[in-house]
């Protein structure tokens, strides 16, 4: 767990997991597995060679201090991984150890590990933004109709409904499953190549064997190997930048609510977190930061892949290798951003007094418009205009609230009587369609993940 | 065209043209126009004012230094463009100006008119994208069978095909075409909220004006309004990005086969192109590097947008006004980095007797594998692994070919006779599955685009 | 101007004609220029060749559009720029056509150019740092004493001076302008080394030319050239980078204070800057937009210099090629972004009725420590930091103010009396070393700008 | 060692102890330590509570698991760790548990800690980049006059030597060497601020012990707090950033010297590194991939630290927490890349036939220019200009030498003989200034190194 110290607050612990140096090996050594099985089901190699291959692909079993160090003079991982293995296998089977990893290059061996990774890491973010769907959904629905100021350029500006923020970012979270769905198709697939991605050390026998070891391991098969043409990579690596970015505005969002002197939203307070003995008045948007943090980091990672995409000829030199590092931190980036937000969301505090308080921090400036449009049925836009501006300068200027300014100019009351002045100024009269924003989402959230919605709904 | 000086090696007209400061105008005019037409239609601005805002609404009209001084305080173009339009509107018809920009926020223009300028850039790219997977299967079917030595890590590994090459960026392509479609369904769609995302000044009419605005423009409506939710402008980025790293691989490939050392490729010859009069024997790969370029910028591009999406509130302060230069420079530098490789595949040199010359550099070592492979199957793997290792050894030590050392070697001969000998050693007859892969991409290609493969076939 | 149309809200217009097509046109020709006087000098050409070659060396003289059509075929804008040039001089004089562009290459013309556009660039830059040092230390200074909440996590913390904030914006300037002069240093050379940096073809006059050159042109001679060691652009995109990080900050900083619910802060009004008609509450800082988009945008250009310096061989393919927008925008990005903020610190409106007001947001509880240290003297630090602790958590569910809780707690007043405790309780008396820090800025800033800091001192 | 499984190929075991979790804690606890001592000194603390701290200042004795346990949920590693030293201290002398971390705030500890193990990492890169230096100088002064083809565009252009190309890399490191000088001056300072910066709670001891916790670790002491300031950690990650780009570009340059059809370099040989036992043609540039993995990945953390500059108020969320990840990687990326270039360049094979081969591969094509020039002083220019450039596409379409061509030409030998074409068409006698710029770089390397230099002189 230490070694993870210095980025602690990303991850999640099965995140974590998925790409963990343990994992990884494993995850070599399953692949190395599947190949012999593979292989054997289509005559390529002895099939008793086959138990004693898949006896030894343990990656307990494995010396990793050596692999490390040998890693490092052959360029990889899977050149001395095999080298050790099938010492291993000659020790219990000689005749075995002739059929390790035959057929295969080590970056078959690799990326394949890391797609059975990535399709591990996959299914918890899918995870992660179904139940984050879900407690947003709840969140949309449950505050559809709670009047909240809407803030541009860090301005306030017009009201909306907090339901409607919430509609927003799942919104966004739903576009994210499906650009998830289309990632699966395309990225989930067999490496399978040999030395230059001909396959030519199994002769005929190469179609079946790929074949067969997609099948192994649950992987379609793509129509050729893919050693240099990192699109794959690079649409994984895009689609958890996105993801952060979306997770990144929610957190920014919530933390900008979370000002002391703003007060709207808070973390769901949880022991020794983001509090302060001395200052009872903190609350430290300590989940946000760590989601700030992925954010920050994301689209540098991003970067890198892609930047790595300009591989040289068959197999390449420093490109491939940049993933190695980039691609399971943003996996892990995600992973914990999602758990974060999923977190807050499901415990979000909405503090109402906060967002009333709020929105008549203007003292019903915001709501100038709403006047000017019902006036200026009465007495044309342009009138109403001038009136509404100059009402809303002189309550600056006095101090006033823009009501008791309008309601002592009679030139607006003989057409707007005081309750419908009252009704004008009252944000939940002036959130625009809202409401029917909220509820589009929800229906089609409704659409999309039918299971979660019924569900989240009796609750 | 001027403007562009520095930037040359990137862009292609038509592109330059859709994201040009002129069609950046026009196509915030159209937005206006489609919405006073869209405004007309349900009655919430007077009939009789569309044709006055229609006929105002052209580029060429405005004061561009102006709009350009303006901008700069306003924050954004949209709001001295409202202003200047408004002016002109006014001097035609006062009352129509009332109802220039009814009911829109500067962002709702701003942004719709991005969506059509994304439109008009991935209708290019498809065009593009369609060329240039035409010209690689026309090289993928001429070269299916054309020995190449395939290098990994800078060396020379195995024999390949070099349609084995060439299919391979054709494979990559096909997966752009399919990520474009799926990107066009999610970021082709109209932004229209007005101050806060609520629509709220337009009322009852909201939903309404909302679609028929969508249709005028030919977009999709979204479920909501989509201010400071950047997830479509990011997956363009990264449609872009990723585009431009298959790209650049092709080019960092072609340019490395067009070293002067080893003569594989050459770009097409054009007047003044590459090419120096002291200097005859050097064709500089110029279209490569202007591809190389693109890709060396993209992934700072993509980060830049990926940065931008953590927006504040309802609408934001820097994030989103950093896509207003990224996402144009991405569509360009993909756009113009897909020209070249179009024009580059499309005439690209290739030269069958450096080719061969390579395959003969190593004097035969490339092929051990094969013959390992045959001897084993008569003396044990293992025995005819030390074997080939030995000969290869001898072959570099006394500078002799690797079939002249196995040749000379009668516990080679006794197994493998000349001819044998002479086959296993003749790199077409060890590319593997080199065929197969081929054809299986032009199936795929054949599949996907049925009437673009057809054609070229035809040729 | 329009052409800077979509990026309108970066540059100014002395640091935009820096690096306007023109002005690289033109340094491009002064360099040409200067080579002819210096190869002259030393007898490589002849000296009547110099007038003619002289008098041709104007931007507006050349035909821009056959430039950048050529240029891309070509690979870059010298080639045909030297083309042009030579068969300008040839018709006035064509025995000194011969001689122009003599011994150089391409990229010794387009570097160079760079470099001389560099040095204006940072003598902008020099200017607007100093001036933007001068205003922030009058705030400084100005404000040393107000007090301010100081928020941390943006969460209030404890009271700081408004003055230490601006103090710190203030030291980082000054580090900033220690690093423009080494950058001056080290990045200010003249590149000339011929087709592949040899200088072959000046054979024995080689040394004296470029030192000429160098001289003629006021750079320095660097020990050899460095066409593919970048080193020296890289530290000047670092330095912009640096340089837009430290703006953005304080961006960050005054619209998060401008927020409309804290108030502390606003931008210089301007007629037509960020204000609203009809919401006059509103004062969007439009100024800390643009410096946060230049913020959002320099790290993936810095990204990208950087990722260029991987350069092949002698000249390079990509790497080299991709500065050449990069570095300009980022010199745009950093002189507009200074600009901002020169003019926001310039006229920055302080509101002291609104930081009082943030300072007492929490009714006191952030004076608890001050509370506490002085009472633990007299009763132990543990019982004081109870007492305060169970005080503090009093006044938030009871809604009194810390004063009022303490002030009735015997426990308290036996210690400290209701004069001691008022001022324990007042922000300005518990601001630590904030004015000594103050100090000891502006004594650095006096230091190493005696003549500035003295002047505004005056003023 | 495991946990750097992934990042195999980059790190030195110095350079990875250096940024070790343990480490990290470790500098932590040293931080908290100098603070208690220096504390004392000026009476903030009882001296008796000195003892007790600093012998629990000891990072195994403490419980890591809860340290990252608890990190994630106060948001640093510093809040749990103060936590758990102060329970420790408590067990052993309850009295001085009350002074651990006397007026300091989380961030001040975990700022310092990362300044100490910066001044750690930059002793490693000094030394390094000094080694690479006296190897590259050795190279350098080996290979003054071998001559080599320079290579613009990867095309064949004029010849040099090699030996300027080992001078060309050294100039790089030299000015690295400046950069890390003057980045030590202003980044290896204290941090110490407290809550906000401000120093509060240490009252009028604040100015003594925080000069004093500067004494005792050796750290200039800053004019004031810079707790989100990060200049300086960006001029940290820059340096870094671009002393892995020069390192990028020579291995790059290596590499493509390596390339089994060039084969003019090669990395040192090495027990199972870069080799293949059926390959034996095959020496993978394993070092190289290494290094350009390094700088594939370097900009993209470049960048990340830039971007996290933007910091909110006197503590931020987001921007300062991506550093932790991102500095020390970059360190690791430097140390790593560095310590491949120098073993490299230590043990760097040179093949001399293969450089004259390359050199012949045009037939003398590459000497025209030399020929010209000769020639044009005895017939004028352009009359040697057309005859060079014809018979240089004679030597190419009939396949001749180009000194086949012109010894037959009777309008080239009445001007040159033979002897003089032959010296004229001799590589090395045209690589102008390449001896004199290896010497300029040999006397600046000796005037800033004079201890290196003249030692690697003796050998």
């Amino acid at each position: 767990m230490i070694e993870r110290l210095t980025s602690l607050i990303c991850g999640t612990e099965p995140m974590n997991a998925v790409w963990s140096p343990e994992a990884t090996l494993q995850r070599m050594l399953d692949v190395e597995a599947a190949l012999a099985r593979a292989s054997a089901v289509h005559g390529v190699i002895a099939q008793t060679a086959v138990a004693a291959i898949e006896a030894t692909c343990k990656a307990d079993q494995l010396d990793a201090d050596a692999l490390v160090r040998e890693a490092a003079l052959g360029g990889n991982l899977a050149i001395p991984l095999v080298k050790q293995l099938t010492a291993r296998v000659k020790a219990a089977d000689p005749e075995a150890a002739k059929y390790v990893h035959w057929g295969a290059t080590s970056q078959d061996i690799i990326d394949t590990a890391t797609v059975l990774q990535l399709r591990d890491a996959l299914a918890l973010i899918e995870s992660g933004i179904d139940a984050t769907c879900a407690k947003l959904a709840d969140l949309a629905r449950a505050h559809r109709a709670t009047p909240a100021i809407g803030r541009t350029w860090l301005q306030q500006a017009l009201p909306i409904t907090l339901g409607l923020k919430f509609a927003q970012w799942l919104d966004a979270m739903l576009r994210h499953r499906e650009r998830l769905a289309a990632l699966r198709e395309r990225a989930l697939v067999l490496q399978f190549g040999g030395a230059a991605g001909t396959l030519a050390s199994l002769r005929e026998a190469a179609p079946k064997v790929s074949a067969e070891l997609a099948k192994e391991l649950g992987l379609a098969a793509p129509a050729l190997p893919w050693h240099t043409q990192r699109d794959r990579i690079a649409e994984a690596a895009a689609f958890f930048g996105m993801l952060i970015g979306t997770l990144g505005k929610i957190a920014r969002d919530i933390s900008l609510q979370m000002q002391t002197e703003i007060g709207e939203l808070g973390e769901p307070a949880a022991a020794g977190k983001g509090g302060s003995s001395t200052m009872p008045h903190k609350r430290n948007p300590v989940g946000c930061a760590a989601v700030l943090t992925a954010a920050t980091r994301a689209p540098g990672l991003v970067a890198t892949v892609f930047a790595g995409m300009v591989q040289e000829h068959e197999r390449a030199l420093g490109g491939w290798q940049a993933e190695w590092d980039a691609l399971p931190e943003l996996a892990r980036l995600a992973g914990g951003a999602l758990a974060q937000i999923e977190q807050i969301a499901g415990g979000l505090e909405v503090r109402p007094e906060r967002l009333a308080a709020n929105l008549n921090v203007t003292h019903g400036l915001i709501l100038g418009e709403a006047v000017m449009l019902a006036l200026g049925e009465r007495i044309g836009r342009l009138d109403a205009h001038h009136l509404v501006e100059h009402a809303s300068k002189a309550a600056v200027q006095t101090g006033r609230t823009l009501y008791e300014v309008l309601a002592a100019d009679s030139a607006v009351t003989q057409h707007l009587d005081e309750a419908r002045l009252k009704a004008l100024l009252d944000p939940a009269n002036y959130v625009g369609e809202a409401h029917a924003f909220v509820d589009a989402v929800l229906a089609s959230y409704a659409q999309c993940a039918p299971h979660l919605s019924s569900q989240t709904h009796q609750e």
